[in-house]
């Protein structure tokens, strides 16, 4: 994988570019390669090691606390010794002033290493974030910045049993806490009353503190709470209060561990089911977790939405890693095992040896389907994290035009690797044959690991939704525009040279793509379209993924070119023939899934409740 | 479930027919309902509420012997009282002389009660069923009729570590055993010498002994053995010996348990690694587990594979079960769950009730593919287990006619529910939300049951090398023209009525199959041709199963037309809208699959191993 994230971000992205701009000036290709060499290292030494222990060895909930194995707390350590919390904050509070691009493929080796040990982690770095973007300086200082030094660990608590998808239905009370609630120095302090669900590290012993952000409803002086997104504040809830410049007064918070999820996989991240303030751990004589708002009132969606871009990216990166886990594992499988002849008529001599399961046709074909699976999503997720990168640090042209690409290419970035990574590690299962369906061998863990990212930060419907329901209508149209230009600008490169016959194929099915969503959307956004948003989403995510692998092959081409022969002629084809194979096998795809979205197929929207 | 079978059994493939072939004349429409209540039922009480237990518990290695939870006993005990392990067996021996359509739609219940609880009966089922074909008429009394009765149960021990889907190259020997090898009543005796791999239900605790059929080389004089499938033979190997009479003698035989498997789902069925003879409980002073001959020297594998349409139906009705169980509960739960409000605008008012999630497009989306793929592979195994019926008991033309579809479709019926209905699970788990990734749900366990079925009783891959590589060109394209004749022939009648758009693209996608098999086999079955087995499986699957539903809607729009209500309206028109769906959004599908096929593609075949 190394090899190719290296590809990827020097000479397809070539991030070396950002090093001329003034946040960036002191990086360099050194300075990238000593990172990921470290967190490379680190992830392999402290990470995969303990990877299946905390498969095996669930978290649980003993005498109001969450217990994981021993091992993960020297991975953490690890990690909070790497820097990386604050790989992308300002050098004066520590951090690295890293691109986003580079922090993302740096954390992606502890992603694949262990996604259980390091998913705790990505959050506390988005929770940092949110509180560096939307907090006030004490609150910045206090929370955020012991967060981005790796000392307190971060929650986000949205979803409730109730409440999933919908957040516009949460109903977690915040009450203003006492006459002098406006006065405290670490934000205005309110009292939560609620029961949050699917809070991932909602509990542990791994850091001294842990800083919950909640979603929660401010009650009227009425006692009732706006209806909808609109009545939804934010609030910085810590497992243990702390005082004005954040030294733990001793004091426990009323949050209680109502529970911990026995889940599918992803076991090494506890997941919890938190009770805010329903007494059990009373503060100060009275009931109430005690909470300080961030931002302002009512804008607690806007603000936790700010960072959804990134938190998207990183489950896409997720899932990614998991499918390139799967895909190495099932690499070295497929060239040691011996099995079978080669096929066809007479070939099958049992006198001469077994050949290695990598000489079978559809042991490649496996293969190759994977590579172009996790090589394609990481290709994506880079993409888009260079993205950010220019939104934060591009011309205003360059980042508004960076912003809306982003806003167009999220939900692919979230949901294409949830859904084909997975299909991925069940290829690399099937290469296996007996031995992946064991615990003896790594795959069926992460197939199991990788089915939750299609349900967290947004299923992919979810997804569909926001990707046809809102971000190709947004400002009439202009993001689909613009990432119409940018593939077509890609297609046009391409038509010149011996990737024409590509070329063709991803122009015909990005004008496709197009006229289908003329047609889906004649009339307007109604819920005959949006019926078919998902088959659409799954159409847009291979023509987006068709044109990332055109790219690279141009790219590819352009390194052979100049003869630069670092990455080896091996690599470079290797390239060209997942391109080849995506074009070929995967983007012909397109077609059935926008027969039904152009037809605006009403099948699905017909079906009745008693007809199932 | 049950309406659907009894529609299918009855109204679609009218096995009241086979009640006038003297075979089943004592059987009526009664009769079956009564077999049918019975499974269900015993299915429902003495199953399903262990299923949890039995995934949680798993079978674990206990001083030689394989110890699995105590209430698995229970529920064998009670399949054994339902005479279910001889149902198609003669009166004569205690069977119940049942169609094997409608034997299998019985086992049906209880696969998806238990898969791992029903595991082991249908191997014994098997096992026997093929002691009564080849074995000697001492051999069926002693051995079979004890599994028939649901005394012992039985094994098939095909693979070894080293063995897989290659079994030509099993290493497992065996010797004649003394001079009087061929002298003793329980036929030909032998010690065989090796080691067998995921032998399921190869060792435990619920009956007095298990038959263990083995697959082994016999020595030649010189103590070389034929390499090769030719050289390998059969042996019923007991665990414990046994007289003429199949009295336990009180000899252990020499089998060791080495080791159970840890698996990621299926876990009621233990799966062992087996080692015969290599000395570790001597039998009467010697090394080598006895084993008798059953058919001829060199026909182990004719004699195993005669079994294998049936068996690899039964892994196709596990499957579907596994996926109908997930598709119910699933339903049930979208029938419950509130979440969200109706898409499109102006319909979101967070002042009204939120909706139950089967009200949302995008949920009857998932819904209902569901139904199309658990629904569809349950008429296309019922189907095929009829042709099973047909082979045994039609007249010589109907019967060669039979095997020769069995024979096409086997490598589907094998498959498609193997693939399709994981992906059911998938969906039932995402209609769940965070929810389907806890175990606190059903959803996820049958995912991870049913990731088997696509690697035992031969690969996908296998199945579509089976498919192409024979299948379709034995006797010149005989079962292909068949089987082309009975689709056009469903074609035909579905043109005159209102399914004629269903039918016409029934008809496109048959003709493409059938041009594409052409164009792959130019020049006869090529390693090029073969690359490109899994994709034609694919597409020949899909263009298989709209023709089973196609079909199935002919027969509704008959039970409409004779005004025949006792199925209810909204049952009638759910597999209308489900032959819709698939006709729809799956078909299509075939279109990608084949352009593969009949390109004649090379791109994995050009792949080179150091390009991955």
């Amino acid at each position: 994988m190394r090899a190719t994230m290296d590809f990827l971000l020097h000479e397809w992205l070539r991030i070396d570019s950002l090093f001329q701009r003034p946040r960036f000036e002191d990086h360099s290709r050194e300075t990238v390669t000593s990172v990921l060499d470290s967190c490379e290292r680190i992830a392999r030494e402290k990470f995969a090691p303990i990877n299946r222990t905390l498969d095996i060895e669930e978290p649980r909930l003993e005498d109001d606390r969450v217990v994981s194995p021993a091992c993960l707390s020297a991975a953490s350590q690890a990690y909070a010794g790497s820097g990386m919390f604050a790989a992308s904050q300002d050098y004066e509070i520590g951090g690295m002033q890293l691109p986003h691009a580079v922090e993302a493929a740096a954390n992606g080796f502890f992603s694949k290493a262990s996604i259980g040990a390091s998913g705790g982690h990505l959050l506390t770095t988005g929770n940092a974030n949110l509180i560096m973007t939307h907090g006030t300086p004490r609150q910045k200082e206090v929370f955020a910045h012991n967060e981005l030094a790796g000392r307190w660990f971060g929650t986000m608590c949205l979803s409730e049993p109730q409440a999933g998808s919908s957040l516009a239905d949460i109903a977690t009370r915040a009450e203003a806490d006492g006459a002098d609630f406006e006065g405290d120095p670490l934000g205005q302090r309110y009292r939560l009353h609620g029961n949050k669900m699917w809070i991932s590290n909602g509990d542990h012993e791994l850091t001294d503190n842990i800083v919950h952000l909640v979603l929660a409803k401010i009650s009227g002086a009425d006692g009732k709470v706006i209806a909808g997104i609109g009545g939804i504040s934010l609030f910085i809830v810590p497992k243990r209060l702390v005082d004005a410049h954040g030294k733990l007064t001793g004091e426990r918070n009323d949050i209680a561990v109502a529970g911990v999820n026995h889940k599918l996989g992803w076991r090494g991240t506890p997941n919890t089911l938190l009770n805010f303030g329903e007494g059990r751990f009373p503060v100060r004589g009275r009931h109430g977790a005690i909470g300080y708002l961030i931002g302002k009132p009512g804008e607690g969606i806007r603000c936790m939405f700010h960072m959804m871009n990134e938190a998207r990216i990183a489950v896409g990166i997720a899932a990614t890693m998991l499918g390139y886990a799967g895909y190495e594992a099932s690499l070295a499988y497929a060239k040691d095992r011996r099995q079978g002849r080669h096929a066809g008529p007479g070939r099958k001599d049992p006198g001469t040896p077994a050949v290695r399961i990598i000489e079978h046709a559809d042991v490649k074909r496996m293969l190759l389907t994977q590579k172009a699976y996790v090589e394609g999503s990481l290709a994506l997720e880079l993409y888009c994290a260079r993205c950010v990168d220019e939104q934060r640090t591009g011309s205003r042209e360059s980042a508004d035009k960076a912003h809306l690409l982003l806003e167009m290419l999220t939900p692919v970035a979230k949901s294409w690797p949830s859904e084909w990574c997975v299909e991925a590690n069940s290829l690399a299962i099937q290469i296996h044959g007996g031995y992946g369906y064991t615990r003896d061998f790594p795959v069926e863990q992460y197939w199991r690991d990788n089915r939750l990212n299609m349900i967290h930060e947004g299923t992919t419907g979810i997804q569909a939704l926001d990707l046809l329901g809102r971000k190709v209508v947004m400002g009439e149209g202009r993001g689909m525009k613009l990432l119409t230009e940018e593939i077509k600008d890609t297609v046009r490169q391409a038509l010149a040279t011996s990737l024409r016959a590509q070329a063709e194929a991803v122009s015909a099915a990005l004008d496709a793509l197009n006229a289908a969503t003329v047609s889906a959307l004649e009339g307007g956004i109604s819920e005959r379209a949006l019926a078919n948003a998902t088959p659409y989403l799954q159409a847009f995510g291979h023509v987006v993924l068709a044109w990332q692998w055109l790219s690279i092959s141009l790219t590819v081409l352009q390194v052979k070119t100049r003869g630069d022969d670092s990455y080896g002629a091996a690599f470079l084809n290797g390239k060209l023939q997942a391109a080849r194979f995506f074009c070929e096998f995967e983007l012909p795809k397109t077609g059935p899934w926008l027969i039904v979205v152009a037809g605006r197929n009403t099948t699905c929207l017909d079906m009745q409740e008693e007809w199932f």
